[in-house]
């Protein structure tokens, strides 16, 4: 169907339906070649995605001046126009990204756990891909190349969803990766852009089970919830990061402090960094009027329980809604806690099960710790800050998950396949 | 609330929430020190319903009559009745089953992959409970002990809904769970089981991720597609099994004769059994009328494409229909095909991604078929009925999955876990 007329604010649901019926049919039908395809053929690809990435610049630059003139005519602000523009360091950034999947270990393929059973059948898994992915984005187009490439690596088909604001980039950059996989010898189809932007196009992606096998949203909670709402196929989703880091009674004060500042000032608006602060009694008096000062240098407004308002006299009372806010931001949720159980039932009641750690020297309280926190990441003496794919050596990252289902915390190229059963015979029956 | 008035036609759709929030929230209370249990003490607690089991068996076989007399009364067919039907020896089972599953190794808390990074961090993975799983089955009420064990043996807590016909024989069970959980030092809210049958209330199951990590339908398509439809949770679910054996032009006649006939007749109703044989075309009239006379005198209705019955006279034609169908009796479709690119097109097209084998000597294409087919189960000269947890070592089968998300195939207590991130650290940052 014609892209103008889908995206006319008269096209149909139907209109809609089918052209996105389309795309997944062609995304399936591709998937199966992607399947088989070695990781050699797979490589080439995406190195060759690299070099056409820069060859291309020069168009690339072209459309997403188009998006930046449209942008600004619309008056979007200045954080978003940052965030859709391109130039030449961002487009070499874009192709090393590429490079640096190509490098990552295929993991389509391997086999493990590989047993003989009294049948005399060996039995083991295979890591196979998923199928077909979704992925519904934002503004920076970059994120076009880098899922596309995270999805041809596993061996996946894939369904691109951008957003209105960057569709010249991201169809010049489609252009890119269409000609690597025809140069490559790989399905064109492999990788579907959307060329029209209406919003029903999500709804429609996220009710093909038939046609997709997950979605991820990459993007902020907007996002996020408008496409899991009513999904009919599995999310990879990341909602809420409200971290904790607590500072047990044996803690070593001084990797205490360093955690404590580095989880919360080394970046303020990311999903790992701390929100709140737990203090165990016995350690407050120790700890908090250090903690006070270097936080209130930094610029840190701290929002504390009575008991933390009496170490340190300039912190602001804490409501109910500071245990569970997100600040994303210079403030810091600060309370004095009755030990390690306290601790984790505060954790449980207001955490959002993302990434949580405790500062101690006790051997007992460290590992009930570590077991009994049911977040995705646990940590021990070390800043929240570390929970990213990079920093867990996953290389890039398909998205960060907070559900329990398939996958938890950082998502790697693992996250974008599944295994499935193996078995060897030799003319065995039952 | 009081079971009797939530149980009436009357009862609103506000009671049936009402009762199953409740539920729900107990159970994901519960859940935590579910968690936190060590293996021997969930053991303890199996051991002790093993025997609370036998000891009961009375109490029980006085509730399974009442059950038995109502659904004779109400002329319920015979199939069903023997389902629900419950004497010593089949508590006996029973009580064998639970013992088994305290057999097995605990997958919580097994830590994997742990890795030391560049920024001196020690990254891997520790096996963690989901939480709290929904199971809804029917007639059988075995299920009731065995859904029950395996979710506390993997360290969750769970929400049992079974059939309407089996209330009285399921609270029976229910009470001696309770008996065994508060004989362990377990919270008894561990396991719910639900003793109102409204139809609702498994609408209103799938409708609580807040309380509900993952839902799994025990039963016919009926059930899993009730389950599943409109489902806001992670449901493992099991479709249809349409499976293929495929002799390929190099397979050994004789292990291709004795695959295919167990793969067909050693279970005629069983979702691993094969639903279409494919012959290659260049080895079909060398094994086909043998597998001709074999099924006949199996009473196997044979229905063949074309080739297919100018080998064997007495095959009926097959239609469209018959290469999708999931017949669960003696009949079977038969195709010959132009080898493995048919074969495997054959069934990408038709099968139901279940479970799939080949038969060949030749070492390339069974690579291919075991690479390329994308199914739950691949196997090469094995029958597909091997597809099953007890075969393939998991012990107790928690469900089977025909979906790639998460797990595949049949599914074993690792599918009732997850897997979140450990880091330790000795102050570190970044």
């Amino acid at each position: 169907m014609n892209a103008q007329v889908a995206n006319t604010p008269r096209a149909g649901q139907d209109q809609i339906t089918a052209y996105m019926r389309e795309k997944g049919e062609r995304a399936r039908a591709a998937s199966r070649a992607m399947a088989r395809a070695d990781s050699g053929l797979k490589n080439a690809c995406l190195f060759a995605l690299a070099r056409i990435l820069r060859d291309e610049a020069d168009a690339i630059l072209g459309a997403n001046d188009r998006d930046m003139r449209a942008g600004k005519a619309a008056k979007l602000d200045a954080a978003l126009l940052d965030r859709l523009e391109l130039n030449l360091d961002r487009i070499a950034a874009m192709a090393d990204g590429v490079r640096e999947i190509a490098n990552l270990s295929d993991p389509v393929g391997e086999l493990t756990d590989m047993r003989l059973r009294p049948s005399g059948i060996q039995v083991g898994r295979m890591r196979v891909p998923l199928g077909v992915v979704g992925i519904v984005y934002e503004s920076r187009p970059n994120v076009t190349a880098d899922a596309a490439s995270l999805c041809l690596k596993s061996g996946n088909a894939c369904i691109l969803r951008g957003g209105s604001e960057a569709m010249h980039s991201n169809l010049a950059i489609a252009r890119c990766i269409a000609r690597a996989l025809r140069d490559a010898g790989l399905p064109e189809d492999a990788v579907q852009v959307l060329d029209i932007t209406d919003r029903r196009t999500v709804g429609q992606l996220v009710a093909m089970p038939e046609y997709v096998d997950v979605v991820i949203p990459r993007g902020g909670k907007g996002l996020v919830e408008a496409v899991s709402n009513n999904a009919r196929v599995p999310v990879i989703k990341h909602l809420d990061g409200v971290c904790h880091v607590f500072i047990d009674r044996d803690a070593d004060l001084d990797k205490a402090v360093s955690v404590a500042v580095n989880a919360k000032t080394q970046r303020y608006g990311t999903c790992n960094t701390m929100e709140t602060l737990l203090v165990d009694e016995p350690i407050a008096q120790q700890v908090l009027p250090e903690l006070g000062r270097i936080f209130s240098e930094a610029g840190v407004e701290l929002r504390g329980c009575e008991r933390t308002r009496a170490a340190i006299a300039l912190a602001k009372p804490a409501s109910e809604t500071d245990w569970a806010a997100e600040y994303l931001a210079p403030i810091l949720a600060v309370k004095v806690v009755d030990g390690l159980d306290q601790a984790m039932d505060h954790i449980a009641r207001y955490g959002s099960a993302h990434t949580d750690a405790i500062v101690t020297e006790n051997y007992s309280r460290a590992r009930r710790f570590l077991r009994e926190v049911d977040s995705s990441s646990v940590m021990v003496n070390a800043s929240t800050r570390f929970a990213d794919g990079y920093e867990y050596g996953l290389g890039a990252e398909v998205g960060i998950s907070t559900d329990k289902f398939h996958a938890r915390g950082p998502v790697g190229l693992e996250g974008l396949t599944s295994q499935k059963w193996i078995v060897l015979g030799d003319g065995n029956v039952r």
